[in-house]
Parts: structure tokens; sequence; C-alpha cells
């Protein structure tokens, strides 16, 4: 769990280009509300099914769990060695209908059921048919991914238990058991304000990092993977690491949200857009990796339910711009903050993983005069 | 459930161009098998998680049961209103790591944690993770969708059960409460076999038709559908059209299966053609409409599993043609076949969905000189 | 050059399903323009630069020669061995910013960068650059089409020329000389008026159909193409068939047109009905083939150009399919008119291609009981 | 033109990761040979036709001017506000059938022409359709971009004199007059040689560099852009800038080549890794911006032109990370060679773009502790 009051990497002096919105998180954007599970149970051995556990679910929901309005919506995959349900149907019809998940890559199946019950049950689907949106990242390296643990409930909790507000970060909802660039890391916000000139839009981004060797790491343009190397035991010791010869396992989930009149063809060059702020952190977007991403508007409320013209704003490409610099912007923040709010966690078998260590992560930016 | 002997699209006359292999069935490409687990029970009005129960689940083994090898694969969506997942990852590595199952939409999630489990328990796959296809089509017409009946010990049975030879069509597996243009459809199998000219490869393909309003059905070109319209009452008790303003409701999974040597992105190509089949049965693929097609060749063993550098065979895209047309043509005919051996079904609150009358089939193609 | 009073499709009896507009063709759409160049001259053995000739450009405006508004687009390959350039941006943004042209495959550089001039001299087009839509087929059988013979001027006569109304088909700007199913064809429009409950817009389609072997020939669900089979010395002089080693040479461009207020990423869904429409007549699709198909809409009217937030129309999903269904239908009838309308060519080094014989055509449909 | 003994990036003591290849260029990967047209004449007012001209064509043979072999390629459009002409053929048949080019936008038709003319020439081409690959960015701000200055002789000449060994870097070939970040920039290109435990492979990159605001330049991390800002008359002149409402103009064309045996689908994902290159050196990638990326691999020689079935060699997924990190690494290394060749350079009007000054780079560099 995130402590409270733990410093956020702004926090620590590290330099990121634009503004935040008040709460540099996703619930900036009017309207979104966030909701986690965690699990952490048990410690020791590996049994499957019995855990240790490590993992969870987290829930945003682009207007809120009273509204049961759609968004706008676009996706894109710069590494698809992961999972996002639902995508199909948002490329065809640019709508996305429900809220947006995240789990391990084991739970995908019972969330995405789950999620459907729980849209039944409280009226916000058609009853015949609904195709939900569920991404995943694997924590198989400190969580017992083949015991199952996220059950119908944990998924119902995090959804019911969505709010607005600040958001928690580090090892919390799907995040909990996730690390990247070879330390503990998770789930991660950030927000930015965009300049009233191109109409005072916020973007928020939320990301479920879990990606990436130490060596690639770059912190506001600092290589510090490099000046922090992992020791030699630690890299044998990571089981995780099979999953691709180089060595650089894992994936990242990230959701870009915003106000801003975005159509669906537009969203789309959004969340490419987060690949240009995963690359500032270092990211080459490995053969592992499950690097997917998916932008939403919450402007043009109630377009989906017209029955035969809606009438529907669209900011111009010539503004869009600055869209794009703000979830590049955005992206980067977040993907910081994931890995500045982590803690140390142990898991099965003893897997343990350490949380970056500020002092070294300040120490590092110092030497390169970047330290604010 | 399919009755022994009952008689296939081109037992009853019906021309279709192309040679059929020996099964008219994907089961004719060498070493695919298929599963199926049918779940009929309960009658009477809809109780939510009591039934009645019309659905189920089929499983598409590429290579057997027997082998944990990968096969090239590819996909298209011509109209993306449904979920197949997995498909990030066969579009990003080319390769189709374990079965295609389909079942109903709400059951997908279920289906597809529990091909992990049997995956991860059968040592086919990665303990840390996998990302199955599964695929679906809505049954809510005539099954209890949102009981949520599909459990993983289906599942199980399916993959179990998988065999290679005769493939059981209609009211069967996952295919078991689909409706197809207005009719009592599910799933229907055909094949071609090549000239040896274009090196005799064999072209299997199988679908789970639950797709099109009446009037559009065309059989060999005749306008069925029209010579066989819908009585005003059935029209207005089907409550599953309100999925589309248009009265178009449903989907259509199809699966391209060859042991033509083709690369991912050939059999991309391969995947788009379905849509070309499809179309000759009147589909104009509508709005509600989860049309998705995957392709895999069972050519190149092994080549998934080389540490370095595999060496792989590639058909000359000067032949592919011959694969094309086999593909177009083998999905028209099992698409017919669907039609034809599904039986008259009653299910939820006494939803009956009749099948098509043989004889008035026959009738409308003699009249349009199209029986053989 | 098309005849005057020379029948059309429907004109011969051959049944098409839905309502055509007024004109039955492309320029039904309301400001749309469409002008064509046509280049017949010379005779007798080929000599390159100098013939014989037989190729052209056609010209369509979506907004008509005096608007410099922009239009929402998208666009869809079926079979990409063809070019259709200034798609990436289309893709990207979303709008078609000037005409859309067509040509042999050899000129489309040339007719590109005449565009561009045109559209300066214009003021229609930044002075700092342009993306012109420029698509192709290619006329080589009958074509000097090494010897570069569209020039500028052709372009600009093209252009200058559009005009609403009545739309030449058959042998006439860039269809001159092109052939489809084996028989000579080239230009061809329809268009159908959608009923009001669904908006009553209008959906025309244009098409340059150079595509498909005698075999494949299928009209109005009748297999044309086996009743009237290809001598066999004519397969043997055909030259353009070392295309393909299957047979099946040449391309098909199909513009899609309607007012219906669609989104970009709607207009997507409308291009790749154009293969339905396609497959109707009997298409593959084959690997020599450039299936490349764009659709755009006239509504929006200056959206383009709003230089913050415009406000846009937007149908409903839920109507949509009326949209799919008349684009599936025009698409078929105006490929059908291409091959009606044209007449018997004699080109390079004598190669001759001949016009279906509209009594043959007849007598296939009145076997299979299909003429009106 | 460049400058002999002009010093490259590294020379300047900028820091980049990865090992280069012997000339660090895209000619280190074996066959490849690049050839340049620069045309730079008249000074003063522009006149329509007349000048100045400051342009050129770059053409890359990827296995030299006497193969007619075909190479395996892939693409990617991280903004598509550019032209690459070809690419719909590679989506499909996954080959790149003959050079690349690259030029100014409104050269893109003559160059296609002139390059299917010179293959029809030189019998690299089927006689009866080609489907050239041409890209471009605009060099409007100094060239006399509609006067049309580049002529089919230009294209011969970079054909002809196509050479392996070191390439030309800064104001010459198709980026004679192009500016990136805000300075003149142009041409670059960089390698790498990949380590032995994962093949040895080479990957070469050679960019086209024509986008980005000052604001934005990073290089090896360092705010570069922060340091040196533009001075504020310079911002006012630079009519270019209205491309974008918020001032980003311009694109960047990058083309990676390999030695590494990749099939289609995986050079697709190579070409998609120079996105992550390009956001190393700050773009967020414009919407002004045409960043269009192309890799193709030299190995599988002859894989093109067998008639039935190919032998062809395939990189496991499992080491082509390398690749990737490759990729990013000489694609940011390729940019800032651009910028560190480029020199000052008077256009059109008495435009002027200053280049980078080596001195003030270093010295932001050495502010920032990342000098070597």
């Amino acid at each position: 769990m995130q402590t409270q009051g733990r410093p956020r990497a702004r926090d620590l002096g590290i330099p990121f280009d634009g503004t935040p919105a008040a709460l540099n998180a996703i619930t900036d954007v009017p309207g979104i509300e966030v909701g986690m599970t965690t699990l952490i149970s048990g410690d020791g051995p590996l049994k499957v099914g019995a855990g240790p556990v490590r993992t969870g679910v987290t829930a945003i929901l682009p207007r809120g769990r009273t509204s049961k309005d759609q968004v706008f919506a676009g996706w894109f995959s710069l590494n698809g060695n992961g999972e996002m349900t639902g995508t199909t149907w948002i490329e065809e019809a640019g709508f996305l209908e429900g809220p947006i998940l995240i789990t391990n890559t084991h739970s995908v199946g019972v969330v995405r059921d789950a999620s459907i019950k729980w849209s039944v049950e409280h009226g916000r689907t058609s009853q015949a048919w609904s195709l939900p949106v569920v991404a995943e990242t694997s924590d198989g390296f400190l969580n017992d991914i083949n015991g199952f643990h996220v059950k119908p409930e944990h998924v119902f909790a995090a959804l019911d238990g969505a709010r607005s507000g600040r958001v928690a970060e580090g090892n919390v909802g799907g995040g909990t058991g996730m690390r990247c660039y070879g330390f503990k890391c998770g789930t991660g916000t950030a927000s930015r304000k965009i300049d009233a000139r191109f109409g005072g839009y916020i973007v928020g981004v939320l990301v479920q990092a879990n990606h990436g060797t130490r060596d690639l790491l770059r912190v506001a343009g600092v290589p510090v993977g490099q000046e922090l190397p992992e020791p030699a035991a630690g890299r044998a010791a990571d089981a995780s690491r099979a999953r691709d010869a180089l060595g650089e396992a894992g994936s990242i989930i990230i959701v870009v949200a915003t106000d801003a009149p975005l159509l669906p063809h537009q969203l789309k060059r959004i969340a490419r857009r987060a690949a240009l702020g995963l690359a500032r952190t270092g990211s080459v977007s490995s053969n592992g990796s499950g690097d997917i991403f998916i932008a939403f508007s919450t402007a043009n409320a109630g377009a989906a339910s017209v029955p035969a013209t809606a009438q529907v704003s669209m900011m111009s490409n010539t503004r869009i711009g600055a869209v794009f610099e703000a979830t590049v912007q955005a992206t980067e923040e977040a993907i910081v903050n994931a890995l500045v709010a982590a803690e140390t966690m142990t898991g099965v078998d003893g897997h343990r993983t350490e949380a970056i260590s500020h002092d070294a992560l300040r120490q590092a930016l110092r030497k390169y005069n970047r330290l604010k």
C-alpha cells in the first residue's frame, strides 16, 4: 500500500515539462473515477492456489459510477505481447461503453465476465451482449498468478469503490505486484493542463507499469539505470527474465483521458503519443512487453445514445498538438511516479523486488545537474 | 444435436465451386482436432442463473492435443462488434500459441482463464503468462446468457475431447444457440483441395454463424431469403432485433486453416478473404455484427521454438490466389452447412427459431435453375 | 467513348436490390462533380512513347470545382497490389483535402504533381505542401503504358471539365483501356437512395474496374462467367495474365460518396463494405489486384477550417447499416454498369478485348430465371 | 553541401548508447547503395519556376544498382501528414521491389514516374506495372517548391550514382533544404552492430529530418532546445510555422535497414521502433509532421522470385529485442548527425535557417555533464 504523504516524483525535485492540473492525476479530468482492489496475503514458498498473493484490480470509470453514458475512444498497440479485450469494438464503433479494468495476465477472464455481471446488474449495458475493456500486465515473479486469486467480488469492489480525487500509486490495484526497469513499480498517474490558447483542456494519464530492464531507465533525460546498476545476484534470481532472451520482461498499460473534444480517429493519435512518453523513460518496447494504450475523451456526452444524428464537437487538428505534447509529458511523469511510489516487496518463493532509492535517484539527477 | 446422417448442403443438390477434401471439414487439414461441449437444459421462462441453457464451447487445436507447437496466424475484423481475445499478440508475433475457442459473448472470460489453466496443467504454456484466443457470438435470444452457465469443466471437456475426423454441425458447441439470416444456425464447416499445380494444399473452414437478416440470404447466388420471407409475427417476437435499428443482429466467427506454407502477413490476406465468402451468402456485415476472422497454417512446424534463426517455408505470392479462392469457396459452403444442419430450437421464454426447411430451400434453388 | 443511349445494366433487365437515385450515378450525391479526359490514338505495333494510346484521367471533386472545402474520408485496401496516394494523411486527419484522381499505373506521378499545380494555381491548397489522392489500375494490355502519355494538361482538363449530372461509363477517363472478368470494362457508376426511416441519404459509387478472370464473373447471382467461357485462343493471347500465375490480373478502384453525416472512422466502415459489393460480382481479390477503396461524406461542410472546435453531425451507428447495404448494392451495380457500357477495343500490338455481348448476358440470366 | 572532414555528432563528444559499425552509416549493411542529387541555385526573391532552388533527391538501393532482387519490408506511420507511395503493396506482399527515394513534397510524382522509367529501362521491373516507394518532406521555406525543379534526369542521377561507402550528411540530396527543431537540418545516418550473442547483425538508419520546434530538442537527454532558445525575430519570420497553430512544422522520413533475417511482420515492428528513437530527440510528432518510417532486411536474397515455395530464414522473436534497441539508438544518432552536419542556408526571399552551433551544443551538454 502506498503510504500517505510519501513524496511523488516532482516532490523529489525531478524536473518535468508542462503544467499539471490540481491533483496531477487522471482524476483531474472531470467525471473520472478510479477504484482499486489490492490483494496481498501470504508469504514463503509458492503453493499454486494458496499464494503468496500480490495482485489486484484497477477500475477506471470515464464518467463515474452513476453514468451509463459512453465515451469516444481510440487505442494503439506499440508491442502487442499483452491483452486488452474490447478493442475490436472500439476500433469499429469509436465508443468505449463501460469501465477500463486492469489486472494480472491470468485474471483478465474473470475480470471481464464479472464486469459484465456488474454492468448488467447496474442496468448499464444491453442484456444481450457486452464487450468490456480489460487489460493486464504479468505479476508472476511476485504473485501466485496461476492460483487465480482475483474473484468477481474483487472486481465489484474496485468498481463500486471508484471515486474522484486523489489516486493511490505504487503497489496498489492491478499494479500491486508489478516491477519496471528492474525496480518495484506498479500504478502511477499524472496530468497536464493545456494552455488556454489551445482550449485549457486537461489530459490525465494512468499507467500500470511492469516493463523494461534497469540499464535502459532514463529519468528527465538522465541515464539513471546506468548510474544505479542492478546487482549481479539480482539479475540471476529474476526468473521473469526468461520471458525474453534479452532480459527485458514485462508490459505497460497506459490509459490517457481528456476532456478535449476529440473524435475517435483523433483519440487513436493520442494513444500513439503515449509511446513517445514511454520512450522518454528509456524503453525500447521489448518483444516480451505488452505495451498497449487507450485514450478516451469525456467530451460529447450523450453522443452514443442519440438515435438518429448526434451533434458533436471536434477539436481542430491544427490545435491537437497541444494534446499530443501534454500526453507525452504526463505519460513520462506517470511512469516515474509509479517508480517513486512503489515500495520494496517480497512475494512468492521469497522473490524480492527493491524499490528505487529516492536518495540514489536524486543523487543521479544531481550528478547531471537535473535536480530542481 | 446434429442427427447422424442428416444431409449437408451439397447432399441437397446445392452447387458450390471447387473441390472439397475427404471430409469437407476443417479437420481435412492434417493435425487439426476439434472438440465441442454442448449445453442444453431447461425450458420455459428465463430465470437468470437457472436457464434455460442453450450454449456451449468449441475448441480448435491447430496441431492437436498432444503438440505444444505453435502455428503462424493472422486475423481480420470485418465488423468488430465482437470479441476475439489474443489477437494483439498474433498481430505482433505472427504466432498463435494455443487452441482457438468459441463460445457465447458473456462466457469469453471463463473460457479464457480456464484455457490458461488447462494449458498450464498440460505444460503447454509458459507459467508466467498466456494470451489465449477466445471468440464469441451472442445466443441471448435462446440462452440464459447472463446466467454464465459455461464453467471451466466445460472448457476442459471441449479441449480434452478434441479429435480429428468428422465435425458435428448445427446446434453444437459454441454454435448451440445461434441463428443466422433469421433461421436456426450455429456451427458449420467445409474444405477445399487446391489444384496440384498450386501445391495441392488443403483449406478448411469452421464457422460459428449467428448473423444476418432473412431478406439478405443468398444461396448459390439465389435470393433464398426473398423467396422464404419471415412471417411477420416472427419478426415482432424477435427481441434480439433490438440490437440494431435495421433489424440485423448477430455475428460470425470464421476460422480458416491450411497446410499451405504461409507466413503471418500472408495469413492476414487469407483471413480477409473470409469476408468475400461471407458476402456470397448475402451479408452486408451489419453494425451489430462481430464478424471476426482468423487464419492459421499448420506448415512450418517448430518455427516458434527455434532459439536463434528458423528456416521456414513461404508460398510464393504468385500462387496464393489458389488459397484465396479456396477460402472464399469453403467459407460460403461452411455457412450454408451450418444453416442446413441446424434444427429448430426453443429456448428462453419460449423463444423459438425455426430451421430452414430443406424442401423449401431446394424449391427456391429449383426455381432459379440452380439445383444440381 | 460511350455511345449516347447505350443501355445500362438495369435497362437490360438485370435485377439489383435497392432503389437508385435520379441518375443512378455518383453525382446523385449533391455537389459532386466528375470530369474525364479520354486519350485514344494510334493503332498497330507498340512503339514505346508513340503509342497506341488507350488511357485517360478521371477526376472526382467532392464539393465541385468552386469549393475549397474538405470532406471527411476513410479508406480500405482489400488487396494492396496498387497505389492510392494521399491515404496516410486521410487515415491520420480524417480529411480528404482535394479531388480524387484515377489514371493508369504509370501515370500516377504526373497526375499527382499536376493536381498540386492545379490546386496551387486555383488557390485551393496551402502553398507549402499538398498530399493529393491519386489511384490507378493498369492498362498495359491495350495501352502504351511505358510511353507516359498522360500529361499535365490532361489532368487540368479533367479537373476543369468536372460537372454534375450524368456520368459517362465504359471506355472513358481513367477507365479507357481497362478490362474486367476477361471482358472490356472501365468506368462504371451507380447510386442508392436510403429509406427515409434512416435519413433518406444518397450513396453514390464510381468504379474503375480492371479486375478478375472470366470464370469468376457472377451477375445478379448468376454464374455468367461459366456460361460465357473465354475462347482458348483469347486466354493465350492475353499477356497481362502473366501478372499472376493463377491468371487473374488487374485491379479495381472504388470510390463511395454519400451525404450521410459520417465521421472518418465510420467512413472506413463504408469503404470496407465496397469489398462485399465486389464479392457479389464473383471476385476473390487476386494477388495481382490493387483493390483499394475510398469513401467520403459531403456532410459537415466547413468542419476542416474551423480554427478551434467544430460542431459536426454524426449518424448513429445504429442506423449506419442502411449505408452499408446501399454501398454493397451500388458497388455491385456500378461494376456491372462498367461491364455493360464498355465497347470492344483494339490496342497495342493488335491486342483486342471484347465487350460482353448484351444478348449473351441476357440469355445467361434468362437461363437462371433472373431476367426481370 | 557537406564539407569533407566536418565533425559528426560523436566527434563533438556527444554520448550515444550502443556500438556503431565501421562507417556509422546505413551503408554498413552489406549491399546497400545510396545516391543523391543536390540542387542549389539562385538567390533572392521567389519567382515560382525560376527559384531559388534548394532541394534534391536521395536514392537508397537495398541490394545496389546491379541487383533486381527484392527485399522483405514493413512500414509505420507515426503521424501521417506526409506521403510515402508504394506502402499499400508493401503491407500486402511484404516485399519492397525497388529503390526507396526521398525528395520534396511537391516532387513525389515526378520522382515516382521517373523511377518507373529507370526501372523499366534497366529491366528491373515488370513492363506492366510498378509501385515505387517515394517519400518526402517539405522544403518550401527555403526552396521554390511550387517551381517543380526536380526533373527525371535528377532522379536518374541519384539512382545511377548510388554507391556503397560513406554517406554525405546535412544539406544534401532530398534533405538539402530541410530544417529540424528550428535549426538547419537534412540528411543524417548512423548504424549499430548487434552483439554477437544475438547474431552480430548490422542495423543502419538514414533520416531526412525536417521536423520539430526548437524548444523540444533533446540531445543525449539534455534539453538543448531550452538551452538554445530561438530568437524571437526568427520565429516571426518563419512562414512555415503557419502549417500548425502550435508552431511545429515539418516531417521526418526514417529508413531502417538490416541484414538480420526478419520477416515482413517483424520489419513492421522494427519500423515502429524508429518512433522511440525519434522521441529521444524530443519530438511529440506534431500534427503538421509526416513521420513515416520504413524498414527492410537484405537477408533472404531471392525469396521473391521463387515460383512455388521459398525457404527463408526468420530471426526468433526472442532475440529481436536486440534489433529493436539498435534501431532506437541508430535513429537517435542519425537525427543528431543530420543536425550537426547541416550548414546555415539562405533560400527563397532571403529566408535563412541557421545551423546549430557546435560550440553552443557542446556547452549545453557540458552544463549537464553529458559531454564525453
